[in-house]
């Protein structure tokens, strides 16, 4: 699919408030379905977060350590309905906005050994791109061969399938312009990262900032991190701003948006 | 899992009232929670049609025949969400008694051919009942390798996954107490086949009845047909009403209920 497939992750502080439980972010999504719609990617796989939705009931039952007793099975299924809630509010609002969206359960094709990906068969997801439609995927809980069960973040999904499925480009969409030298929220003298070798991305570690209120899946630092695979392999990725009006319909053109770079 | 997994599909006719669009029959599907709650089977998948969720809108968009133009993508997807809505429903049910259920979307891990179940990679869903989940599944609308896409048949889904995963037994609950010699909505004077043979099956052909209102994946004679291959490989196959109190807990127990056995 190499030239033409997009790969567009929506950070959970995109398209969720963060700071009040189950609550979506209406306005922006809407506003995200008319960008996409008006850019008309003619390949484009969405992965959204979890947000106010998954996280707070993903750390309730601690699924991100895995299957310690079975009082913790019901937690791990009500993890999942929480994305799927968030998931049929965005793919609904896509819908009607025109945008031939479908709905796409990640635990249900993807088994993780340790937390990372390890059974994968995008089939479905391949035959769904190639008649036209936008899978809208997700952050989710899922099976995993070592520990049960665990967390696979919206993150390492979209750099696993960017990858895999040989995107043309990853666009990780968060509510900042990308990565920063600082906290910009907590510290005006953060500088914007506009370049990223791999090289400093190793080196960055904890410097690394940038990612709203914490998240289980390891906010910016994760996010990043996931990152290098998918470019060593070609993809051209780019941290972007998501809720900046714009952005993501430029993006999708193949036009500059000020945000991070992450080159080889 | 031979000798322990049971497979049982619930038709659409038992979960929904498939008289009124997106009616849940909520009484039958709390009082199902309670037996299979009470039957503590260890190892169980449960299989949902669509009833008046997912029929009406899979007819409305001809999504039964495959992809002819664009504007059926919006169907394609809204059938699905269709069926995600009524999965969410009777997952919610299930946690609520106490089951520890877990959706999971045949779309996103099936693709058929034709209409026949051509790639399916059931390892979530093996890892799922290992670890002690009950994954609730559903006819649901999915991509095809031929047709683009198409609707599997809850039945169709439940007949392969029984043979696939070796069950010892599937069980097929309807609205009436088996297959009859004549539609028994009908025909006072129809008799309850209790005993039927692969070859009785095949010279049934349309003088099979007992389905209730029609709905786009074939009615009883589909789902009969659908049993002769994992009856063929050795799966304890019956078809009982699932409307009557006490059947679906005593057949998750082993005991004997009135009903159509088919056998090889």
């Amino acid at each position: 699919m190499k030239d033409t497939l997009f790969v567009l992750k929506l950070g959970g502080s995109v398209v969720t408030d963060k700071a009040k439980p189950f609550t979506p972010n209406l306005p922006a999504i809407q506003r995200l379905a008319d960008e996409i719609l008006q850019a008309q990617s003619p390949k484009l796989i969405l992965v959204h977060g979890g947000g106010s939705f998954g996280h707070p009931v993903a750390k309730k039952y601690g699924i991100m350590n895995g299957f310690k007793d079975k009082s913790q099975l019901a937690g791990f299924s009500e993890t999942h309905e929480a994305m799927v809630s968030l998931n049929k509010i965005i793919v609904e609002s896509l819908l009607r906005k025109g945008v031939p969206s479908f709905g796409m359960a990640p635990s249900s094709f993807v088994v993780t050994k340790s937390g990372r990906i390890s059974i994968c068969d995008e089939s479905p997801l391949e035959q769904a791109v190639k008649i036209g439609l936008v899978p809208v995927l997700y952050g989710d809980a899922v099976l995993d061969l070592d520990m049960g069960f665990t967390i696979l973040s919206g993150d390492q999904l979209a750099a696993f399938l960017a990858e895999k499925m040989k995107a043309k480009r990853l666009v990780m969409g968060v509510d900042v312009d990308g990565v920063f030298t600082d906290d910009p929220k907590k510290n005006a003298q953060a500088r914007l990262v506009q370049r990223l070798s791999l090289a400093e991305l190793k080196n960055l570690g904890s410097r690394i900032s940038g990612a709203g209120a914490t998240d289980v899946t390891g906010g910016m630092l994760g996010k990043v991190s996931e990152l290098a695979s998918p470019v060593k392999s070609g993809v051209e990725t780019v941290i972007i701003n998501a809720l900046k009006s714009g952005n993501i319909y430029r993006v999708l053109k193949g036009e500059e948006v000020v945000g991070t770079k992450v080159k080889p």
